[in-house]
């Protein structure tokens, strides 16, 4: 792994150490019957069950608690209108200050609900004629704000490895690596924690098939952007990758499998069914490239992330039902 | 703690040994959400996550592990439409005998292709002219099976207390233990195991409305019998508890709280939302009566056991719609 890179394993360990007794340990699911299907042993971590529902939680804070005392003071922003949003509202609240979030109108309510649930103010635009950067930016100047972003900063990728850190503590070598690739945070951190913990671990990365900005950016050798994705992956809806994310995962990926959104929906009834499990559409592609056979040549040990279970019992039925 | 019981803490603790890397160690959940609602600190066991999805397993397997070379040869039978015959043949499995599952020809085409999909034997009977009981012993008798009974034996019970020996070994000191009441099984084991361990803790049953049998019986001081119960919670519709469960139920439990269906639905949509977690109608009902604040003056560190999981997706939103 080359040393140079701008996140370290010893800044995952870092991270570790500053969200202990914070963000949740999650637990590792096994299941004979998932082993049986995939023809490996699959460790499942479940970041669907950290706090506020997915694995955002893990940078935000780690982000947010290296702020100096008058920046926390000032109070922290983000712009977002998935699982990030909640997380910098939590990040604001366990360290003691105020989170401005800036959604837009159409957001479901839900999500609204459970961002203001955790004490942040909401700012809402209308996304089809506002600029949500131009905006964040803007009343994060005028209020004197930090902006914590959802993976394009060292201390958010850093934060987000912990979670593939943990899962090879608890249960030692894998010879592989599955996770979802939204914006590339995760599974940025997740590379630079695992291949540093285990030099000869295979890191591979799943996109949605509408969605595959990463997977074509790394065949061309540099950042590409694609048509805003259509899929039911929401959280996976990226049309072109970080800058930074992407000068991690060019060097350390191992390949980027694409899933249908037909295979991530089996996927959720997989979970739901067998592993009693609720996962959204992007938290559930790792598995869905697993259960779909997309991995080539599959190794014995197999480490998965599901990477957010945010989703409303209606939403889950009419996707299912797609 | 009587010490004459026909269980005790040590028959527990023995089942656990028994069980050791047959039986997942659950998870304990926690969320503040949750404590928020119910305003005390809630440990939650996952039983929806054991093997075969729910504690069932626990004790068919200590029961079936007892056997002797001789009957284990000879294969072990059960009579059960629900989560018992999937733990009765994944029990015979593990321990490389046949199980012959006597199941209602109408029981859920899921629920026999699990049974069978574990390699049991499957017999279907009518359920509006037979009798299960008479057709399980009269298999029995004629090929030499040994029946595992659902919750009527000291080895089923002892396995079933595993659950709460394990949540107690993990998180130390309750005030309270909230547990599902069907047959009576799990909660004769839990209260074994916890006032074993904590001899001041208070273990609370939870019944659905309709089939409040041992509820009636507690109060009566001896076994009553009702209707049989209409109600979504079909793991807990019994209509009179088991003689042994009860004479141990009598002794140990400190009462026993009701829950409607609807507060059992609104329990099974928390758990998917917020806990991000699948159980079915029965496994709900310990959370339910949480959340409807249902027990009276509630202590501060609470355990409750969410019992099983195994619902599928179509049936769980039709619960929920229902």
């Amino acid at each position: 792994m080359p040393e140079t890179l701008p996140v370290t394993l010893r800044d995952v360990q870092d991270a570790a150490a500053r969200i202990k007794g914070v963000a949740h340990r999650t637990p590792v699911l096994r299941s004979r019957t998932l082993d049986e299907r995939v023809g490996a042993q699959v460790f499942v971590k479940c970041e669907n069950l950290q706090r506020v529902g997915a694995f955002k939680f893990r940078g935000a804070y780690n982000a947010a608690s290296r702020l100096t005392a008058e920046q926390l003071a000032k109070g922290i922003a983000a712009y977002s209108s998935g699982n990030h949003a909640q997380a910098v509202a939590l990040a604001a609240r366990e360290l003691g200050t105020t989170a401005v979030i800036v959604m837009p109108e159409d957001t479901p309510r839900s999500k609204l609900e459970a961002t203001a649930g955790y004490g942040a103010e909401i700012v809402t635009y209308d996304r089809y004629t506002g600029d949500r950067e131009a905006i964040g930016q803007a009343l994060a100047a005028e209020r004197g704000l930090t902006l914590v972003p959802p993976y394009e900063h060292p201390h958010v990728i850093a934060g987000q490895g912990t979670a593939a850190l943990e899962l090879i503590e608890e249960v030692g070598e894998l010879d592989a690596l599955v996770v979802p690739v939204g914006g590339g945070g995760l599974i940025a951190g997740s590379a630079t924690a695992a291949k540093g913990m285990l030099p000869g671990i295979r890191v591979v990365g799943v996109e949605p098939e509408a969605g595959d900005d990463t997977r074509r950016s790394l065949e061309a050798g540099r950042r590409v952007s694609i048509p805003v994705p259509r899929t039911i992956a929401d959280g996976q809806a990226a049309d072109i990758p970080g800058e930074l994310t992407f000068s991690i995962n060019r060097c350390l990926l191992d390949g980027i499998s694409l899933v249908s959104d037909d295979q991530i929906r089996d996927a959720m009834r997989f979970a739901f069914e067998r592993l009693k499990t609720v996962v959204e559409p992007s938290g559930a592609s790792a598995l869905a490239a697993l259960l779909a056979h997309r991995i080539d040549s599959l190794p014995r040990r197999i480490g998965i992330i599901l990477s957010g279970g945010n989703i409303s019992a209606e939403r889950f039925t009419e996707i299912l039902n797609g």
